[in-house]
């Protein structure tokens, strides 16, 4: 049912004058689904480089109780930017114009709908750097991945993208505009509102503008690809290579299933036969890069690798990450859906999560792929399944309730880096307790008191389970 | 005027069953004031190391209505402890047992009352690093740091405390206790209730556990010091360090003032004449500091370093720094009072900055000192003065004033490390806009309705003024 009236629209081509409205369902229908599960269509869609006019469409749909649902590229997997109560979708890829770097404050101040990569062009250009790199960044907008907290490989030494927003620019659920934060590392000038908004989904309001934190780029990279016969034991290779001082830039395992996926999708060379492989990226100055890469590969020797390998050049290095970045595409190419979860654990639990997950897969006979940034314990479990077969997808249902429980169960959370959004809703309360889930609603309902920002998100709904079919 | 009966009291001692209530005044005494200025009697003082009891005493001083501040080692130079509104004051600095390093997840688990010093040491012994250095770190409590998000000279190449915590514990100023985050640096499970905690001054709930993230330790560390005749060449020396690749863990300025008081003190043979001096520590793998240490000791004599020193040996650097901590001791012993700021700028603004505070200085002919993290851009303007002397008061008031209007033109902070408390409350809307300042309230009274949790900080009273006098 549609909540937007014809009385509505009228007054949103008033407030809208320098943008464009979408109405028609052909133009409506692109903006009805994401990277994730599911599809919802708009009431309507809004495209506006104006701050002014989205503040006032923001206060008219307030009175009016309309829902609003932020959205950049929709690169999402956990449903960030679906209507799933319909209402208006606010389309802020368009509002890209603002890329500044200020070299000497070491910082970069940027449009919400700048995509990720256009960042680190920018950056690198002057000799620094934005570290968070989801593997979307090429096509997903900064403030997808604000609203998100996106991660991304370098999280194990750079963190995640939290670490290096230090304003914003919001509009409130009551269409005022504020700022948060600004362009000091250091502030404590009341509640931190700027990390409170970044990984809020949309659900506490616009980010219009961002101040990002950049820091010096390092001066030289390698990599490093050691082969195991064991999943175990590559999870092991990675505690140890942690535990020895040695903290590398990224740290990838790929499965059996993802290598073999991606050769099938790609042939690269890759060793179909092998049980895992990890990808270790370094980074830092050339003197001491060069000898922690001897001490990596020695180290992954010791627990069992049963090849280490160094590309000889750029070229070849480029190829391995490739064949990193090629598993989500390769895998999705099996079965028509594919489950991406990123449940997490504290690192020391990855191998013990590995075990839970070849178990999961085995007691549900489901195509379970494991992939991911397996340095800062964000796995990537993905299942590969058919959504049109009802008997596969209950299955599918229980093994993903019990991928959360596991987590949670090793002392992690349930979304290391994708959100929760809709799917993962009903599983809050077992990670927060009620009284902690409540506390986060009541920031909710201080702010958002009509519950117009992006609905049906983060918060379950009473009753509210898992639901893939 | 009192606000706990003798009703309450006996209430209290019904809860509190295994640890210490203080009624006496001699005892209550000690436990009003902090390292800010004002005194504020509590009306009763807890000492206990349950949670549980703690998390009841909460309970009932919610249905009383009765002011609960909580207290660690009370360094704090923005009165966050002080119990302005009189009722309990909770020293958490008891609560000090657990302090474990979990290496393989570069976690620690601390208590509340862990001093900061104590787990630097217990990281250094596994060879990891808790990065936040503030220069308090031998006597603050971990609970003190997290609660007013500490900085220190790391913040500029590591953050500040927030960057480290990734999970807590605390009592909510309803007194139930939640758990928020967790052991894993990535987690996007609903609102970040984890960095929202750190830095609200105690106004939110009780911190009775912290999640600590830590990193491998560099493996070696240099110091360089250069000596300038001009204030604002040193603040140029210090944009130009940092545009230029290299990215030390510590930055700190010095002016004249600072290096006179320092010498009259302890004399180490400082060079007295020198309008400014800087103190850079670098770290890193032994190879690439080396270099960086030449590169940086070059740049500082282009911009017109007079000299530039490296010491010869541990000793000669420990000496050094030793300087730059006894600038906060060596000027109290000028005049009785010391007004402590914390302004900070965006770092490309420090050369402004500086000579905003020498103009204020000339102005109202105050004894202003200047030193601080310069690299980052939290200079600490100090104010000697003597508070009984009413027409200098005043003179300071205007000064203070003026400091922190400098400071938000630049696009910097009221705060950068030491929190908003009572004193600067009133210039809260000037930074953050009625409607920010709103959002934040709004946050304060969905969790604690009957604001009981550490009142009369943060939030500026109707018509409150900057008080010195």
């Amino acid at each position: 049912m549609k909540v937007v009236t014809d009385y509505h629209i009228e007054n949103i081509e008033a407030i809208i004058k320098t943008g464009r409205i979408l109405i028609d369902e052909s133009d409506r229908f692109s903006y009805s689904f994401d990277g994730s599960f599911g599809t919802y269509l708009p009431d309507i869609v809004i495209q506006t480089k104006s701050v002014d006019e989205l503040a006032s469409l923001v206060k008219f749909a307030n009175c009016e109780k309309i829902p609003i649902c932020p959205r950049g590229q929709a690169t999402s997997l956990s449903g960030g930017p679906l209507p799933v109560k319909g209402g208006i979708v606010i389309d802020l890829s368009i509002m890209n114009d603002l890329l500044e770097i200020h070299e000497e404050d070491l910082i970069a101040i940027v449009s919400p709908g700048v995509l990720t990569s256009d960042i680190h062009k920018a950056a690198e250009q002057k000799g620094l750097m934005y570290p968070p790199d989801p593997s979307s960044s090429h096509v997903s907008t900064i403030a997808g991945n604000l609203a998100e907290n996106s991660g991304g490989p370098r999280g194990l030494k750079y963190g995640v993208t939290k670490d290096y927003v230090i304003g914003l620019e919001i509009i409130t659920p009551e269409g005022e505009i504020i700022k948060t934060g600004g362009k000091t590392v250091k502030n404590v000038t009341g509640y931190d509102l700027t990390k409170l908004i970044v990984g809020s989904e949309g659900t506490l309001g616009i980010i219009t503008k961002a101040i990002l934190r950049l820091i010096p780029k390092p001066q030289a990279s390698g990599t490093i690809m050691a082969i195991f016969d064991n999943l175990v034991d590559a999870g092991s290779a990675i505690s140890k290579i942690l535990s020895s001082g040695i903290l590398p830039s990224k740290m990838e395992l790929m499965d059996q299933s993802s290598i073999v996926a991606v050769e099938n999708f790609e042939p690269l060379g890759l060793p179909t036969d092998a049980a895992a492989l990890i990808l270790i990226e370094l980074d830092g100055h050339p003197l001491s890069l060069k000898e922690e890469m001897e001490q990596a590969a020695v180290l992954c020797r010791t627990v069992g690798a049963r090849e280490v390998t160094i590309p000889k050049n750029k070229a070849e290095e480029t190829e391995l990450w490739k064949a990193r970045k090629l598993v989500s595409p390769a895998i999705a190419r099996i079965k028509p859906t594919k489950i991406s979860e990123d449940a997490t654990v504290p690192r020391s639990k990855i191998p013990e999560m590995c075990e839970r997950l070849l178990n999961i897969r085995d007691k549900y006979g489901i195509h379970l792929v494991v992939f991911g940034h397996a340095g800062d314990g964000n796995l990537h479990p993905n299942i590969i399944c058919d959504k049109t077969d009802q008997e596969e997808m209950i299955r599918v249902e229980q093994a993903v309730a019990e991928i959360f429980t596991a987590a949670v169960e090793l002392g992690g959370t349930l979304s290391g880096e994708h959100g929760i959004g809709t799917m993962k809703a009903p599983f809050m309360e077992m990670e927060l307790g009620a009284v902690g889930l409540d506390m986060m609603k009541r920031i909710k309902k201080a702010w958002d008191p009509n519950n117009i920002m992006n609905p049906g998100k983060i918060f379950p709904e009473p009753g509210q389970k898992l639901e893939l079919r």
